[in-house]
Order: structure tokens, then C-alpha cells, then sequence
């Protein structure tokens, strides 16, 4: 049984984390912590847990945080966990950090899509990017583990296969990536309310999105090769998910007769599971199957489908953006850091 | 051909005012004024107006306003209203006043309920409430028109008649009343973010909403005795729409062996269709026929149906809140105010 | 650790059956059954379930039934159920049935209200009520339970303390109740797709109600006289929740001076909470203070807030139609009847 | 002044004309007819209707509708208006048909995408594609027009540009499609019940939709060479809108540098600029501005945002399923056929 503190505990990450502690059978909730909200009870803050959990959301301080934690979920917004990760490890504290601050290797790609100089070079170096598909290893280990972007982990799992089996063959990468609303994270902004966002549809950080990096970075290591992506965002009208619609165009240089292992659908279903055979939260579909969000919003499963039309192949990916997207990810994280069942709090 | 202005544009009720204008045969809109968005044109704040309105959002400001407008709309926050009115008709301007500042003829009423002193007095005594089916002779001649608030607007169509007709029958009056969140106003709140307003349902103000004081003045008024009134605003995960759901106990102390005038539904139906018999936007359900909010939505009616159980009257108002609960009897004030045809740009 | 079967499992309460007893230490689920679908894997009808559950769901057969479960959960349309039942306990197997079928003492009310003629009197007479904060001493050892309707559990827990307590006091109930879309079943409906029920907003059933004679003969019973209330159901927007605004009017004859133990509304809060002391799944708010249906979505928890005004008071309740208001509350049943944890798989 | 039919008057096209209709200056309902309604009055099926049109909505019949109308909308399921329009063109009539039947040119095309054998290869001759932007010269005397699908006119609205005048740097063109749901029309399925789309998203006839050889078709003959697409439709929880996301590649066999007229945004929104200059119902955005649905939603208008990255165009197209992809588009259609104002009810 391990002691678990949330810095950032009342955005929705660190309310879902709470919903998915509550239920870990290893893990203890001793700390909540927030940079916005005042002090009380977190029950007081969301009636919802009322008889759930009977703690203090207090506000952050890293002294707090050191004596009563084990392990410590950062759920703050994008700049704030790197002035907080060194005090933590140096004081023992192992992290998994939610924000963007420590999953790109360039601080001058993090300055550039993040606007603030980084802070913590020597922590960027030894975090381990926390996609438990393609990291899982590393993160067993690790000591600060950056948990994915909620595009990125979906972007990822639908591409690895092929970046990493076939990168010659491939062309042009277009993500059409649509989250829900929870994925912008509690803060206000004019654009979030309610009548904004209701019955409308839009793109936003049309191939400007700070996710593009990151995607980027994993995939061409993955791959050897430098891949690129085109990459838009659009908001939906509803709460949570993110289902990614993603178009590889062949590679008209290569070779090759087509795509990978062929046209036929099977086969790049067969490669795809395959590929994700021992991965507990990764479901690819049968051939013409697709995944819709209902499929995986409130589980943290990763839902693949595939098809191969003449020189386009047609890949669509969801999850639900708070728990593979987020809390569920980093909740899988903690459970192959301490040797926990993977799926422990999250099947 | 008359000259309008809109102050408080960029708001849903100057929107409203705006589209709902752009169709009028008689009125020019020509200037549009904010007090909280950087001057620019109206179609850059709202894309959705180019090519139909071509003209600046200025700041506030009462000289041009004077110079340009010979009707002035205020669709401003309470408590902004009362410091321009006095200027506008001193100037000699008319004014149509969507806040609230100018409903509440008592001004220690609107201190409890609106948190500040009334700064305009004598205004307060020459306005003349806006509800065209109960003050249309006096906006007639009014150079203020207090425009009603949007329950209270539902709320007083939906039991003027048994007010006025039967005031000795009635008991206890409840009403529970659900609003779109336009009826909040744009306003940057953390409630009205979108993932905390969809899929949620809720009480708020409880029997303490400040349009109690409204309804309260307004029927006694009509009915020459005090008429007090329970009522439980909610707020409901969709943009637009007031629908009220009122229930009336009879009098216990009556002698009369039940509701105004008999049990029998078409009567009641009946004495209502009477009572409303020339206006123009109000319609009365058959008997046992009720209105949703769909039906009167992007319209100025307000829908009304009746049913008559033993020793209760259920009675469901339902209206557009931006329209007939503000712009669109906004608008049909001037109409009248101007003997413009009352449907014009309405129907 | 018992079989249980559900028979309806492909419906709204069905589903949500077997999320809730995936997760149950001491019941494994051992049948699912249809009377709509075609047979076929639950996780092919639902793929949210791959990976989760690997049973098929077949064509409802009693004698599958019998051979293969303890318990049956019924989630059928109405009037289905009592086909079944005797069968069931005829085999020596206990019964929860979630539809209508069982609730009604007397078989015209039901037939009135459900439009068949009933099959089961024997049936009918056995069977318990299933509201643990009513009956959970009969429901322990009761063969056949009969699972609460979604708008009465609501309306029930609220109104109880106030019905046993001070009968004499209470004039006119008023409940207006307000429902998530799955309360309506998975049918196919006109007035049920989604550009229909979206952005809209209505009442329905106006004080006709099914669930009006089940809050009737609960509370009749629980207060010793004849309760009277006025009901009407209105559709909310949104996929899950119940919210309930009650308003209770003082007796006017009544000598005392105002409602149950005096206007001060901590009174009132106190006298619910000890009412509810021990119940694990009701939780009130303190004065001043409502539920939203945020609050309760995702769990089994009933949370009641409460106001004193003048001679009206106002209760509003909030469950999860398709936990406390179905299956949460289907399963609370079943540990009673099993002396499991009463929260096991609910908390 | 001309007298015109609606048939399939009580679907979602069908309500949108006469909304539409209702405030056009030259056009006068005088008859409504539905396949699949009872015969009653309109605003008995329809209650915002109340007050503003007074006539039965009768079942269709060829007779009454050539005694009654001289242009004919037709707004029926695919299939239906072949079995009418010989009989209407026959009796001197003019037709606007917003179904499929005469949209593709090739009757093998149509009977593998529709499912059914075409009935009027003579009217499908005849038939003049009722897209404004390309086609305004026919739609002038044309008998018979058949009304672009909805996915359709945003994609040709958006390509049209680069398909005339670029063809030969075009590589793969990837449509990436959202639709509101009201553009799957009024019908019975469970998949478009209000739990089932609201808070999901899902792709639906992943390149197979049958607004594909539309594109095509109409691309290829205004670029004069085969245009290919591939083009996944989604469905988004909100009633009404379109917005595509359009992914042009460049051809990497072209010799150009780049993409037309350089990858200098500014020319490309000029270049569309250009082409749309005369056009009354196309605005084209600000170098790196793009529409939300809401800046169309409630208009005419077709709204595009461009924008160009390396080896990639990003074109966005937002209208309103049920005006510019529909009704809106049938009365557009309507006032260039009879010489009126092209925005008369429109603008």
C-alpha cells in the first residue's frame, strides 16, 4: 500500500485521479492540493464525494506534499510541475506528471509551443515519456514519468504499428483529431461557455497544435525515421472522449505495390493486433469495424479500427481523454512502477 | 424609417437584437456600442454577421449615442442602465431598457435583490413596464419602456387571467421555472463552463431569484390584491427557452367549490383563449394540450396550457428567453411605441 | 459467491446491470438474455464490453434461466415480467424485478395504469417493495423484490421523514420531476431522437403519471393516512439523472404553526438526517444547500436538500435514474438479500 | 407571385422550406403533402406553426399537386421522387428535388449506392444540378433541378476553386466530414436515438458514403479530369450544421514548387476570393481564420477558411445542413429559376 498525493486536484485530471484512487486496492489518497481553489474539504468543493472521501484539498506546498506522499500525480496546468519535480525527487518522491512540462526533449520545442523558457534540463532528461505500449520498461523504473498529451496517446497507439513496420511506405500523415470539452482542462475562457461550445463545432490550432511535437518525437524514434503529421483539432459539443480520424497516404517513392502488408484489410488488422498482443488496454477491430466514443469513454482503453482503400489508409482511434488520455494512463503508470496488476483500479 | 441604437451588442440579448432588427422595415440599425469588448467591427466579434450588418461595436459612449439614435436599446448588465437613462431623455431620446433597472417601482426592492442604490428615481416613476399584453396603451406613449425580465414575462402571461379574473379562488401559487443558460447572460462564471452545465440539471436561487419581486408587482397590480408567489429557478443544459411549469392551489378558505370557474378544463381554456383574444403572441393550447419548448423557440410567442386537477391548476408557459423574455418583445415595444404594425421583424 | 442472470440486459438498466456487477466480489454474472436482439455476444452488441465479459446474450428462455442462475434480475418492458416470475420461483430461484409489474398492491390500479390485465396475484401479494430505507427488513428474506420506479424512489425518499413524522401538518405536495432520456427505456420513439429531444424541453404525462399510484401507496402506508401528491414528469435533455423539485404546502388547518418541527430550516435538515442516520446511500444537505444531478450521475446516492419559506417548504432530490433509480438500486437489493456489504460493487 | 408545393412538408428539409417560404415576398405556399403523416393540419403536427400557416398537410397525390402548385419542391426519401417527377414535368411543372434521384448522372452509379433501379433516365438527362456557385446559367430554365446533397456542397464549394484551376498539382484529396443530425433525416433508428448520440461522436460510412460519386462527378467535369476523394463522414451531437475539413496534397509528380499559386496563404484566399467575387452565399475567411459552425447555423452562407502548410492544404467549409445544404440552397435554386432577388427569404 502505497501514500498518493494529487497536486492539482480539482481540475477534471485530478478529479478523475480521485475516482479511480478510490478504488485502487495498493493505493492511498493522503494529500490533495490546489493552486486555485481555497482550502476545505474536497467534499465541500464536489458534493459528488461526500461519504467517498473525507480529506482537505490544501493548498500546494511542496513540504506538505514531501511528508505525506510516496508518489505524486501533478495535475497542474502546463508550467507549473517544473518548479515543483526537483524538490520532489530530490526529496525521494517519485512523479508522474500530467502536464506537458516534461515529454519534449528540445526545450526549445517545449518554449516554442509552451511560451515559457524551461526550468529543469536535468529533469527533462530522465523522464520517461509514459506510454506503457512503447515505454513500459523504462517506466517500471522510472523516478518522473511525463504522462502523454491526450491527442498524442491516441495519435500514438494508431500509428506505432506502421511507423514502426513500414516507414518506408509511407506518405503523407493527416490526424483529424475531435476531443471533448473536459480535454481543454477547467479554466475560464469566454470560448468554453456553455452557449459557445453548445450546437457548434470548430477547429483550433489548425497544424499549430502543441501536440504535434510530441507526436512527432515519439513516432520518429519509434520509427528511425523523422515522421511528420498534419495535424487539426476540433472541439465537440460533449463532455469527454477523443476520437482520432487518421489518413496515411502511400508513399508514392516507394516502391512497394501498396500499403505495408497489402491492401487486404485482414492482414493490416492481424498486424495491428499483433502488434498490441499483450496490451491490456489496446482493442483493435475487426476489419470495417470501427470504434465510436461510447465504446471507451469511462474505461481506459485504446479502440483501433482499420481500413485500406487503394493508396489511403483510413485509421480511427478513440479513447476517453481523462482516463487513457489522462488519470487512467497515469493510474496505469503507477501500477508498473510499484509492480501493481496493470489493470488494477482500471478493469 | 427610425434610428436605432444597441447598446450592450455583443451580448445574447443585443445579438438577438441585431438579427432580429437587420429584418425590420422600419428601424436602421446604426450604432452598436459594448462596454466590455475592444471597439471593432460587429462582423469580426461575430463572424456570422458578414455581408448583413456593416457597421463598428464603439465603446459606450452617450454623445454618440445621442447623435445617432432616435430609439436607444439597452441590453446591458443591471445597474449600468441607470447611469445613462437620464441623459438619453433629457436628450430626447426614447429608451427601451432590457436590465432590470427600471422594473422594480419600489428602489428599496431593487437594492435587496440587485445590491446597489437606485441612482435614478424619477426614472424609476416614469417608466412603464414593458409586457405589451397587460401596459399596451401606456408603451404607447412611454419614453421608457422597462422590459420585463424573461420568467417574469412567462410567469405573469401564464397567471394574469386567473389574477385578474379570480383573485378570492387562489392558494398557494408555485412556480418552477427552467431557463437555457443564454439566460444568464455571457458572462464568464465557472458554473457556466461547458462540461459543468452539460449533462447537469439544477436548483438555483431558491425561491430568491430577483424575478420574484417582478411577478409579485406586476400581478397584484392586476389583481388588486397582494399576490405572493413561490418560485425555484432552474437552469437547463441547452442554449435557449423559459419553460414554467405553475401549479395553483385552490383557496382553501373559498367557499366557491373549486378553481375560478368550474373543474372543467375547457372552461378554463376557454377564459384564457378570451382573455388573450387579440394578441397577437399569445396562444392557448386545447385542453389537455401543452407546449414544449421547441415550439416556441426562434419565435416571439409565448405558449400556454392548462389543466384543472380536484384542487389543482396546472398551468406550462413556455417562450423564447431571447426573444419574447427579452429582444423580440423588446423590439415589439417599439412597435408599438412607433405604430409600427406589432408583428414587424417578428413574424 | 451466487449466479446471477439478467434477462433485459441489452436495455439502458440491463447494461448498466452488468457494469455495476463486473465490479461485485460475491456475484458473477452467468446469463444474459434478450427479448429484442438478436443472440449474440454481449461484447458484439456493445463493444465497450470487449475484454470485460465474454458471454453471449441469448433469447430469453425460462428454463436457461433456471439451470444456470441464483438470482434473476428482471429488466424487461412492462407487463413481461410477470410471465416469468412464477416460473422463476416456482424453480426455488429469488427474483429482483426492475419493471412495474410488482409494485401495485392492488391489480386495477395497475391495470389502469399499464394497460393490462395482471397475471400474478400470488405473485403480487409476495412481493416486497424494494426501497432498502423503507423495507430493508422485508427485503432481506423476500423471494421476489419488486425494484422501486425511478421518479417514486426520489419522490419517496424525500417525502418520507415529513409523511411518518407530521401527516397532519402537510396541505398540497407538488413534486415536479425532471428526467434523463434513458429513464424512458431503449424504444423506439419519434419523440425520443435525438433532434427532437435535443435543445428541447417539456412535460409529459401531466399528473397521469405511472409512478404517481406507487408514490401514493408508499407513502400512505408509511404515514397511516390517505397521501395525496400532484406529479408531472418533464424530459431534460441530457442521457442520465432524476432531479425533483417538491414543494410541500402547509395544512391550512392545521393548528400548529407552521410545518413539521418549525420553520427553521436547520430543524428540518437535522430531523432528515436522523431519519436517514443509518442509510448508506441517502445523503442530506445542509440548509440552504441542493443537489445538483452532477452530485449523484455515476453513483447510487439519493442527496436531498431542503428550504423552509413561509408556509411552503421546498425538498429537492437527486438520484442517477439508472443507479438509485434502477439498477444501483436493483443491486443494493440483491446484498441485502445475500447479507453482502450493502455497498459492495456501489461504493 | 407563384404558388409552390412542399412534398415531404413534416421531415426536416420539408419544415426548413416552409420556414423559409413563409417570409419570401414572391412565393406562396398552397400545398403541403407528406408520405408518412396523417392528413392534419400542419400546425396540428407542427405547433410553432400556429398562427403563421394555416393549411392541411394532405397525403401526396400527383393530382392535387399539379392543380395546386407551379414549382414543386420535393423533399422525399431517395427513391421516391422518380415515381413522381415524369408526372409533374408532364403537366407543365417546375421541380426542385431535394432527394438524390437526380443528382448522378450515370443510373448504374445510382442504383449501386441508393440500392434501386433508376426509374427516369429521361428526367435524370434532364436534370440540372442545382449548385448556384457552378451551375447558375442552367438552373435559369431549368424544368427540372436536382438539389445537391448536403456533404456535397460544402466539399465542391470548398475544392471548386482548386479542382478548376489547378487540377494537375492536386495529389490525394482527403474529406473529412461532421454532420449535425438532423442531416440523417427524420426517420426511425436506433442508433439516432437521444442516448445514443448524445456525448458520443462516431464515423459512419467510412469511405463509402454516398455523396461520394457526387464529389466526383461534379469536380471531375469542372476540372476536366477524373478527381478522386476519399471522404469519412461523422455524426456530431447537435442538430443542425456541416463542417469539413479538407486535406489537399500536393501531386509529388508535379514540377511546380508547390501547391497553385504558392504557399503563400494570402494568394490562395485571394484565389478563392476571386472565384467567389459574384457570389452571394460564399464568404471566403482572413488568412488563417476559419468558421465554427455557428457563423453559419440559422444562414445561406457557406463559409471557407484556407490554409497552406508545406505540402499540404488545409481548406475548411461550414454551412447549414438544412439551408445551404437543403432548403436554403431548393429556395436559392427557386429565385434564380423565376428571376427574383437570389437572397429574397435568404438574406
Amino acid at each position: 500500500m502505497i501514500n498518493v498525493g494529487i497536486a492539482g486536484a480539482t481540475g477534471y485530471a485530478g478529479k478523475e485521479l480521485i475516482k479511480v484512487l478510490l478504488h485502487h486496492p495498493n493505493a492511498r489518497i493522503t494529500g490533495l492540493y490546489s493552486t486555485s481553489e481555497e482550502p476545505k474539504a474536497i467534499s465541500d468543493i464536489y458534493p459528488e464525494f461526500r461519504g467517498k472521501i473525507n480529506l482537505p484539498c490544501n493548498r500546494l506546498e511542496l513540504k506538505e506534499l514531501v511528508s505525506k506522499c510516496d508518489l505524486v500525480f501533478l495535475a497542474l496546468p502546463h508550467t507549473i510541475s517544473m518548479d515543483i519535480v526537483p524538490g520532489l525527487l530530490g526529496a525521494g518522491k517519485r512523479v508522474i506528471d500530467l502536464s506537458a512540462d516534461y515529454r519534449l526533449k528540445d526545450p526549445k520545442i517545449y518554449e516554442h509551443f509552451y511560451k515559457a523558457k524551461h526550468k529543469d534540463e536535468s529533469g527533462l532528461k530522465e523522464s520517461v515519456y509514459g506510454l506503457p505500449e512503447i515505454n513500459r520498461g523504462k517506466i517500471k523504473n522510472a523516478r518522473l514519468v511525463a504522462n502523454p498529451g491526450c491527442y498524442s496517446t491516441a495519435a500514438i497507439l494508431a500509428l506505432a504499428p506502421l511507423v514502426a513496420l513500414a516507414p518506408a511506405e509511407l506518405g503523407a500523415i493527416i490526424i483529424d483529431g475531435k476531443s471533448g470539452v473536459t480535454g481543454a482542462g477547467k479554466k475560464m475562457a469566454p470560448e468554453l461557455l456553455f452557449p459557445e461550445v453548445n450546437e457548434d463545432f470548430k477547429a483550433y490550432k489548425v497544424n499549430v497544435h502543441q501536440h504535434i511535437p510530441e507526436i512527432k518525437q515519439i513516432l520518429s524514434k519509434l520509427s528511425g525515421r523523422k515522421i511528420a503529421v498534419t495535424f487539426v483539432a476540433h472541439l465537440l459539443p460533449l463532455n469527454r472522449g477523443i476520437l482520432e480520424t487518421i489518413y496515411v497516404i502511400k508513399n508514392q517513392k516507394s516502391k512497394n505495390p501498396c500499403l505495408p502488408v497489402g491492401r487486404k484489410n485482414q492482414n493490416l488488422n492481424a498486424l495491428y493486433k499483433k502488434f498490441y498482443k499483450n496490451e491490456p488496454f489496446v482493442r483493435i477491430r475487426e476489419e470495417g469495424d470501427f470504434p465510436r466514443l461510447k465504446d471507451v469513454t469511462g474505461t481506459n482503453f485504446c479502440d483501433i479500427g482499420i481500413k485500406a482503400d487503394s493508396d489511403t489508409l483510413i485509421i480511427i482511434a478513440a479513447i476517453d481523454n481523462l482516463l487513457k488520455g489522462a488519470s487512467g494512463q497515469a493510474v496505469q503508470n503507477m501500477n508498473i512502477m510499484y509492480n501493481f496488476p496493470e489493470g488494477a483500479a482500471l478493469l
